[in-house]
């Protein structure tokens, strides 16, 4: 196993975690399951006191920290510790501080920071899973060669915008813009589930890796505008003359149950890519979600990874399907600090943070 | 703030408040809702007692009245009065009995029936959200205007029969009925969120208004028949010749969650409309719900405001992943008689009835 | 009524019932139900033990029988009832084992058999649900009577795979494969809501029948691939340029509800279902499915029943939006738990097992 560089040292004088994310995202969720397991809880927001949670009391945060920009966060690094915050990443909390600024951030934060690296580069994370023998859809290296249907994404898209899908190299040439970046995929028609896995290093008992257990609490479909709804218009072809395009902006999630008989494929896939995790950057710890496609094959295509808490667990604050048969209620939010709260007992609170 | 015309005083008298309300539309869950707060129950039949409700034990009202017609409920208000009934309007309930009947009728009603005036015209609907700030579809004066995809709904066309979508003038004019009322609007492509509120103006606590608070109880999306499935037709073009055209007639209810970072703009929207229908015409009390599309862009355009308990809530008669962090398996239906027992407590009934 | 041939009275002399059934569709459910009803649980499998129950404590089966292919259950069933095993069926135990082998097997089943007879031919099952007033398509006797969209399905045809529409004869002429034996229907088009029935004889309140009672546990949509998401890459018309055509083969289920208005039609179908069962072949007992599309009409198709636990019902495993009116938290799987433990202890295992 390949070893982590980490502040997570620096939590293990601490007597009482305070559980801290940034107010976006999925943040009612991550505090909401703090306050079950017993933590404080302090929310970071920019410019003000967001006024939402007032609404919600089961997941105020306790405390806020207010600042200017994200990148300032950084600055507070040293009175966060004195505060014993744990640090919960998600997806607008890496986003909007930087990769780069998140990496190198001085406080304790959930998860395995390393898996930056891998996920955030289109290219490293096709050989993490592919190399796992984790089915992905086929890369195609030139424009020249689309003879089918293809998936682009430009680099460091936001939230879908941007992307498209191209069915032959005219169309790839009418809709690339120049200068850009991307990335050409095989596009696999089906249908989309979002598996949200858990991996914790220190469970005994369960779904057993090479080390510690696999776990899934939910599966979800994501909603984008404006694909989902466009062909209630008519044939995209035609809304070309209205200059009206698909594109594949996240606007929010729907709960979805996967065929059972699919389920031991999806562990295998699940255990493969944290097993290959471990062997390459010391493993992808806590929440990750394999965002895959089912073939009337029923066969899945994984066609990207997110390595921390996704949005959509935020359907599940009170449990899921699967995270019921787990324990009953159990939320995303909630097993993140059921693990901190675990290590914290044990010792082992080093093993879960960097 | 406007004064309020109502017949709430003759619930001042009562000891023991029975919930009543039309044996449709929401029922179940008013039902359900009102025993979880202790309250007996009441449903308004037509003809004959219902016989699914023997199928939902906890959901069945102790007692029924049955009538000829909704019409003739009017008659029987003396006697509900005595019986110690407050009613709880939802959609059907109003459209069954007639907007008319409905506004005179002497029998203490949850919530604000000035709203109806507000809510049922077309033209005062826009004013009331675009004068609070809210953002609309744009409005099309004019069907020699159309020069993008419109959506075209007759007036009083019930539950989206008859609406249809026209990308230009010739389209507009093959679809039109004659001697129909209608009215234009831009049609937004985007993703559809119908967001379930609650203004109480009574609550101390949480997401405070200039009076009482605001509340978020749920988010489901509308299925609609025939246009959630025609496509699976082919092309809309085509089906024209097989005399197939979209439909928008709602027979159901899926969950959904919203990206997390629009939930402060959804929130001001909120406080926005509750806000203005203060100044206007004495407050929208009790569920509402912002039907709205969210774009590619991220922005919410609101097409509709329903000012009751609106269907989609059924979802959730267990509670919803918003509802959950407010008080877990909190049901709008529950939330209704909630609020009544609260009010009731504290001597504050006429606040929340007309 | 019809008598029914019967391997239940084996189960007479049981004192501790073990709840078993065959690793994969709904069994996740079935276990889970079966526990919380303090059953033990047994799972049957082919080649090796599942791991993916690791990762769910509350429905990992307690023991298990590993068999090298599932038509050697039945050379296990003595041990089997030794052992005070009761089977549940589901869909893929049914296909796995084959109906005949299934009809014949000597153990305790859940459950009429008998209705396999009615359910896996079209023609009866078409007798079955018309001749019970049950509104279904259209059959179309012969291709060339094709003049509006239809719904073409092979014979034994699984999971969805190779059923296709065709708008007119040409269509169909292109699309269907030679000696086949297919069956036409009309296409309806509308929104699709699976409803979950449950059948109890030996129920006393509720909503009652010539004998027993009728619940409803839930509602789901079928998620579909490659139909469900084609759409996404323009119209159909133009994929078939490109070899891709739409297939109708399920990959998981979402949670809906119906409009309440249709609940109680909803209910006669049902009712009209059992009672029809009862005359035919001693009844439906059990979970049993109404696969219906609602038009805008308003009004139900049903293109296809189910007559045991259907897959849609996963999503419920802590309750539905229906079920929980019935008692909070209740699943099918622990339904079906339920009315062994009710009949058992009430000396009625012969009434609901075959």
């Amino acid at each position: 196993m390949v070893a982590r560089r980490t502040f997570g040292s620096l939590a293990e004088d601490y007597k009482d975690v305070v559980v801290a994310t940034v107010c976006s995202h999925s943040s009612l969720q991550i505090f909401h399951g703090a306050k079950q397991e017993g933590f404080r809880t302090l929310g970071i927001a920019i410019g003000k006191q967001p006024r939402f949670y007032d609404a919600f009391p089961l997941a105020r945060p306790d405390e806020f920290l207010i600042v200017n920009s994200y990148k300032e966060i950084a600055d507070h690094a040293d009175d966060l510790v004195a505060r014993q915050v744990v640090a919960v990443p998600h997806g607008s909390f890496v986003e909007y501080l930087g990769a780069e600024n998140f990496a190198k951030l001085r406080l304790p934060t959930f998860g395995n920071r390393s898996v930056l690296a891998w996920e955030s580069d289109r290219e490293k994370q096709r050989e993490w899973l592919t190399s796992a023998g984790v089915p992905m859809p086929k890369k195609i290296a030139r424009p020249e060669d689309i003879d089918s249907p293809v998936f682009v994404k430009y680099y460091g898209a936001k939230g879908g915008r941007g992307s498209f899908i191209a069915k032959n190299h005219d169309e790839f040439m009418a809709a690339i813009k120049p200068g850009m970046k991307y990335a050409i995929q095989e596009y696999v028609v089906g249908t989309r589930y979002y598996l949200q896995f858990f991996y914790s290093p220190i469970a005994d008992g369960g779904y057993r890796l090479s080390r510690g257990a696999l776990e899934m609490l939910g599966i979800d479909r994501r909603d984008e505008a404006n694909i989902d709804e466009m062909y209630k218009l008519g044939a995209q072809e035609r809304l070309r003359e209205l200059e009206i395009y698909p594109t594949f902006v996240v606007t929010g999630n729907m709960p979805v149950v996967l065929r059972e008989s699919l389920l031991p494929k999806a562990f295998d896939m699940g255990e493969r890519t944290v097993e290959k995790s471990l062997e390459l950057f010391g493993g992808t710890i806590g929440p990750f979600c394999l965002e895959t496609i089912v073939t009337d094959r029923l066969e899945f295509k994984v066609f990207e990874i997110s390595s921390r808490i996704v949005a959509g667990t935020n359907i599940f604050v009170s449990g899921s399907p699967y995270s019921d048969l787990l324990e009953p209620g159990m939320s995303t939010g909630r097993r993140i600090a059921r693990e901190i709260r675990t290590a914290q007992k044990r010792g082992l609170l080093s093993e879960i943070l960097t």
